[in-house]
């Protein structure tokens, strides 16, 4: 085991509790043998001798079906987490990122919340309207769309109540998932919504656009004149093939950066106007009720966040030794910065590497290496942006929006907008649970 | 319609036949209405008054499954195309370019070649071995192996094959699907071969690594040794979540660029050796008989290709005017530097706007608008990689490989690593056909 190969566990640790350099993730020569298995069973010759068979090996496998879904014993782990109401009233689906890597979320769990399931539209009756303060209306089917100029890009979608479990009085324990998992993150694809409202011939003196969904509850929202002038898209394409039905097949509004719920899905509806609707999403929900009495309200970029998904509560680490920390950065403000790791509960923090290329407005993957020596440790991380916010403690957040009131249920929305850093503790017996720190 | 805004189809073509500036997509003031309906039906009150409601807003919709999948009618339509062996045999599937938009290809429709199905692999029980020329054989579990350095990228994966029905003697009619569909785009996520190389402790007189897989017919490839430490990874994620079935549950050996039978599936053993194995799919498949008697062998990298994904054909263009030419782009040998695009069979062409990121080793999604006058025209499109190579003429490439013989069969595979240039006619009618100019 001599010679110039070295242990990670035997490097000088850049910050407490084991964190090492995260440039050794671009070094060779690394020994992780304290994690493998070694076994001395294995072939040694240079011939091509068999292996044992597994079972698997010995019979044909199964046919290609019409369109992929995960593997037996996966499907039942790479699944939505749904609160399911039938259809009626307000369902939502959680994403299963402590079971992710990378940044792109596959389509069959990009996260849910829809308030009447999902319209069994026919494309070749469905109709886009364009009206209001405009020089000319405009109907549009889908066909007529896809002759527009289309781009695409990867973007993040996160619902605003993500992460309100975070806002409970005490700690509850769930997977990232039950914590996290209202955030998404896919190749976008459409056409400028500023394209059509040129050529509907939009009045000057128009502030605020009303998208309305053709769910069963009409969803309506009010947009800024400035974002959909700026990059909002009508969205054809989730990674690659037309849009889930759950999340707005044939097409949905896309506001790169803004809270999930303004993302109007199954839109039917343009409208250019010069004050907002006052839907029930904005007046009541999606609007937070302040200590002072007053209320914050049209609030609408996701604020800069972060959340290690591995090692993450529910896990257990099964012995000490190297690991890596992986998790997931995301602002609506534009591109994370830096994201700094802390293994000791904030005594002391080192910088991640992000997993090129870092898109605006996209989850980003960042990576530690971790020598983890057995002993309690709290890990945790704080994502920067490039327009320099800062995820802040959960004492931040709460100096700035008071206290929390307690949480019932993991599945509650007790407050919109949350985005304090999340601690995870790793206990002697490699237990990982949600701690406050 | 007078005033600032403009109709493309008044702009003057910047290339035969209609194609205009790229840089049009970026412009703003277009006005699209030869290519859209316009309803004077259509609402224009300034207050939100509703709309006619279609049936699907009307009801409760559809709830929200445990893993979602297209939308019907799409279902039916986004779909791999599968010439099934019902698990004995070669089947294949192929992936629906021509429904498709950026540049991810969705985990439900990736590309699969398999020589015996998928494996029904116990991720608990599976391991794979790595030994041979090596200073410690080593034997790793899955859970192993989710401690090691990790990463991800978003990276094409061609079959050599691909391509192969533009090799008849006569232009096949099919879909882009059918034509070139043997051809994905994924995040693949996983830790470096050479790592696990690292701590073996290879011998330096090593000049191969033999790859096998768990399949049924015990796949195995000889990938050189300077592959390997380049940029050779063992993915376990697609997209962000576990491989595929089909796509070689749980890890396949993934080699940027190479074409795809190398990325072995159902990945199960690394020998390291100094010579190649000479794999059925080394000695007989994937060996190129040239007219001279002499054969091509151990050509990896998938060469400089692109093609117009929409229009293409089996589609027909509903009238003249506006449209976005569409395609996608890719090279074995790093980034694409451009694609030009002709709408005259080849006598002029211009540059097509280029999505970004543009990756390294993945495809690139370009774009081209074009106003077309309703007479007959031949669209193509030619790139070019970072490294120089250009896309290749058919002339070009029977000088280069002799004349092809005849194809019975669509699904056939007359030649290996085709990339000439493709050529779709649009008719007076709209209707598109493939045609050799």
């Amino acid at each position: 085991m001599a010679g110039r190969w070295k242990n990670p566990t035997e490097l000088t640790p850049v910050a407490g509790n084991g964190l090492l350099d995260r440039r050794m993730l671009l070094s060779s020569g690394m020994m992780f043998a304290g994690a493998a298995a070694v076994s001395a069973a294995a072939p040694t010759g240079a011939a091509a001798e068999p292996l044992a068979n597994d079972p698997w090996s010995l019979t044909p496998g199964a046919p290609i079906p019409p369109y992929s879904t995960p593997a037996h014993p996966e499907a039942a782990k790479i699944a939505h987490l749904v609160v399911q109401n039938n259809g009626i009233g307000t369902s939502q689906a959680r994403t299963p990122h402590h079971l992710l890597d990378g940044i792109i979320t596959p389509n069959g769990v990009h996260y849910v919340v829809a308030r009447a399931g999902a319209p069994d539209i026919d494309p070749d009756k469905y109709r886009l309207v364009v009206h209001g303060m405009v020089r000319q209306p405009l109907e549009f089917s889908l066909n007529d769309l896809m002759r527009y100029p289309m781009e695409s890009h990867v973007r993040f979608l996160e619902c605003g109540g993500n992460s309100a479990p975070m806002w409970s009085k005490t700690p509850l324990q769930g997977t990232v998932q039950q914590l996290h998992g209202l955030l998404s993150c896919s190749e976008w694809g459409g056409i400028r919504v500023s394209t059509l409202l040129d050529e509907a011939g939009a009045d000057p003196g128009a502030s605020w656009v009303i998208a309305e969904g053709a769910d069963g509850v009409t969803m309506q929202r009010s947009i800024p004149m400035t974002k959909i002038m700026d990059d909002a898209v009508i969205a054809f394409y989730q990674n690659g093939e037309p849009l889930m039905p759950w999340n707005g097949y044939p097409m949905r509004l896309f506001l790169p950066g803004y809270e999930g719920n303004m993302n109007v899905k199954w839109l039917r509806r343009l409208m250019v106007t010069d004050q907002p609707v006052m839907a029930i999403n904005e007046s009541r929900q999606y609007t937070e009720l302040l200590d002072s009495g007053k209320a914050w309200r049209f609030y609408y970029p996701q604020e800069v966040k972060s959340v290690i998904t591995r090692p993450s509560p529910m896990m257990t680490m099964p012995s000490p030794g190297y690991y890596q920390i992986s998790g997931i950065a995301w602002s609506g403000h534009g591109r994370i910065e830096k994201v700094d790791v802390s293994a000791d509960g904030g005594k002391s923090w080192a910088r991640a590497a992000l997993q090129a290329p870092v898109l605006p407005k996209a989850l980003t993957r960042f990576r530690m290496p971790w020598n983890w020596t057995g002993q309690p440790a709290v890990v945790m991380s704080r994502a920067t942006d490039e327009a320099g916010n800062v995820q802040p403690t959960r004492q931040q957040l709460i100096a700035q929006r008071g206290e929390p009131r307690n949480t019932p249920n993991i599945n509650g929305f007790p407050m919109e907008h949350v985005n304090q850093i999340s601690s995870w503790a790793i206990g002697a017996n490699g237990a990982v649970t949600h701690v406050y720190v």
